[in-house]
């Protein structure tokens, strides 16, 4: 029996092997979700006139906490500032192939000047729990640019290494106090010489929990998962590798957080106190 | 001139005044985004059979860092907890009436799990880096997921006051140790009796960064977005407020906060040392 484009999708989603979710509801937005892979081979085509007002406007449409807004992107396209960029992200070389590099923002720094022009005290954006509103914030809007990319045919990454060098990328993008530069995203025309494939993942009882938080499934769901991996890494060429050791072997210690166990010395230094 | 649909939208986005941007590229995804409101007036009406699944594989299909899927999703139906839960977020009302309820978690434990099978250590996450990773992953997957759900026809709006009471919440959800419930999604059919208007935001020239930080703009935009919200509260019955003013009350003190000035020290309970 053939498989429609959706069952192929899902398959592929979740590896063909796996109990795939049953009557999923397909529809444009879903597929394309679906479909979706992060894309590391860029051309250097230049993007349509309009692309960065559409992911923006994307980008904002998306819920904020209190409507506070508490989130800026940084647009970079000048070559040699993603240069520089890329080399402090581990050398990524698809920042400096891909035409346009967004930087998102963990943004206090805009209702300070706010309060500060009120004559009013800021203080409680001093806390966590602010820092976290603005992260989230600004991760919803970039989720939204991605998916609005997407539908123009365009493929991006996100590039969490944007938080190896954190100061040097403060000083470069001239951030003042109390704005963080949380990850970056790259964004161009996907190079169609060399395609990626969509990634499973770990089957839905792995990650959905039912009224109240359960393990009775997971040893047996990521050890299938680690036999789904096996084959997606076959079907690539990559070399065989359990999930479960890459997993754990990226949490092992320090040195495989590249620089980023002084996370919090590096946003306290950017004004954020984190109490 | 009749306005198109695409227009009217990024009209009700940036209100009709403001500088709109040009040469927007719509489509029909671009155009769900813009169209987006956080509904908080739902019925009752059940959820088609495949919802929840449909909305977890949108979710799984977002980016996550170095695949470690450092996420889970709990999803709670039954009316007494979504009665609870309501009573600790402010007694929200949306949170008894939506039949879905979805508390999004930050997941480290299930990597925790992972290290202890391979008899290594997890030192990685006792860093804010790890924490700041998984709440970046669960915003990303919840954004898919609300996107997917309007997609559907459903409306859905986030509960951040899921924060205001993390020890219960996390009693409630059976949570162990490096899980940590972010926010909620309320997810249900909007009641067409309250039906609510597309929220504007801020222009994009306040938000967008072009290469380097830049306030130049700033205070004639925000001039300028204040009396688009006076526009947008007259049209809705709502009390005239200066949005400069509301967000400015949001984070003058602690007691804005909700409770939430702890949250470091929950967070630290629940187990994240944030290092």
């Amino acid at each position: 029996m053939m498989m429609t484009n959706s069952q192929a999708l899902l398959a592929a989603r979740y590896g063909s092997h796996s109990n795939l979710p049953e009557q999923l509801i397909h529809n444009s937005v879903v597929d394309q979700m679906l479909a979706h892979r992060s894309v590391r081979a860029f051309v250097d085509t230049p993007l349509p006139t309009g692309t960065l007002e559409t992911l923006v406007a994307a980008a904002q449409s998306a819920a904020t906490s209190s409507n506070l807004q508490s989130w800026s992107v940084v647009a970079i396209e000048d070559s040699q500032r993603r240069a520089r960029i890329s080399e402090w992200a581990n050398g990524q070389q698809h920042i400096r192939v891909a035409p346009l590099f967004l930087a998102w923002i963990a943004d206090l720094s805009r209702i300070d000047r706010i309060a500060l022009d009120l004559e009013k005290p800021s203080e409680a954006n001093r806390y966590l729990e602010m820092f976290l509103v603005a992260s989230i914030d600004a991760a919803l809007a970039a989720q939204n640019a991605t998916l609005a990319a997407e539908s123009l045919g365009l493929g991006t990454v996100y590039i969490g290494a944007l938080r190896n060098h954190p100061a040097k990328v403060s000083a470069e993008l001239k951030l003042p106090a109390r704005a963080f530069a949380l990850f970056g995203l790259c964004v161009g025309y996907p190079d169609p010489a060399r395609p990626t494939s969509v990634k499973p993942r770990l089957g839905q009882r792995t990650i959905v929990h039912h009224e109240q938080y359960s393990t009775n499934h997971e040893t047996q769901e990521i050890a299938h998962y680690n036999k789904v991996m096996n084959e997606f890494q076959a079907a690539q060429g990559l070399p065989a590798i359990a999930w479960t050791q890459q997993a754990g072997q990226r949490v092992a210690g320090i040195e495989s957080l590249s620089g980023r166990q002084v996370l919090r010395a590096e946003i306290y230094r950017q004004g954020f106190e984190i109490e």
